[in-house]
């Protein structure tokens, strides 16, 4: 759990830092400031409950292997715009329901019932998030594009998942 | 004024940035982590409340040629660490400071009420930001250390700011 724990503080973090690159790469897109904005900046409040949490158990925050799946996972990313922001908005969505499960399945099962409550707590965010990129991904492209790209990406995920992981992560 | 506000925009966003790739940078000091969170996090905030009066004055955010200031100043980071480290904090103080006092300027001298409000509300954090980032060179040199580089180094943003910049800028 200590390594899962660490690897969620660290997956906060990336998040944050995905949505404000995203800030970065499409600041003409001036429709996209505030909503990814305020993603990062919820990620980075979740970044800081996390560390508590660390703290808590004595364990030190420091850098730790990443799972390999995010870098799979948007290895299918198209090259031209506007492919490349639809992509990468659908699998910023698929990170964040995957999140959402493993979540869930935490807040189920984990017998430290603060622990299952800082879980809980956060199985909101990661769903409303998944909608806010899935909405972001409908400026680009009519919405029924962006679901039909939606059902290939996931099918790359299912594959991406289905060769475990050699460390114990949230996405592995 | 609407360039100003362009600018200050990119300035929020950029140092959200900052603070955000200092964690990556620094993720093995654990003691840093909350704090460049925090800052990152209330930037993020400022940078939403920007755009709000951005998009209320009809200002469309978009890129925009930035002040050679940050880049100017940050030139004379040391590159070996700990030196590294306490001058980049320094300079990231000395620019909260100097966004201070543009602010305050702002604050006492723009005819309309609501914009000079914006300023006068953002004047502490800038203040508090600088202490932030002294507080945290500090935890690897002796403050009088620190005190000493910070002279230095104001010395040299004396001779970046003497040159006036080609365009308005919060910083020019």
């Amino acid at each position: 759990m200590d390594d899962v724990l660490l690897d969620h503080a660290h997956c906060e973090k990336k998040a944050a830092s995905t949505a404000l690159n995203l800030i970065f790469r499409y600041q003409y897109r001036s429709d996209l400031m505030v909503p990814l904005s305020e993603i990062a900046r919820e990620e980075l409040g979740h970044f800081e409950l996390v560390l508590k949490v660390l703290n808590v158990r004595g364990i030190p925050f420091d850098r730790q292997r990443p799972s390999t799946y995010a870098p799979k996972l948007f290895s299918a990313v198209r090259g031209q715009e506007p492919e490349h922001f639809v992509d990468t908005m659908i699998c910023c969505a698929l990170i964040e329901a995957r999140s959402c499960e493993r979540m869930k399945l935490l807040a189920e099962t984990l017998p430290d019932p603060k622990l299952a409550a800082l879980y809980r707590g956060l199985l909101a965010s990661e769903a409303r998030h998944h909608q806010t990129y899935l909405d972001l991904a409908a400026t680009q492209v009519p919405e029924d594009q962006v679901y039909a790209r939606l059902d290939e990406l996931a099918a790359h995920e299912a594959t991406v998942l289905s060769v475990p992981g050699e460390d114990v992560r949230m996405h592995s």
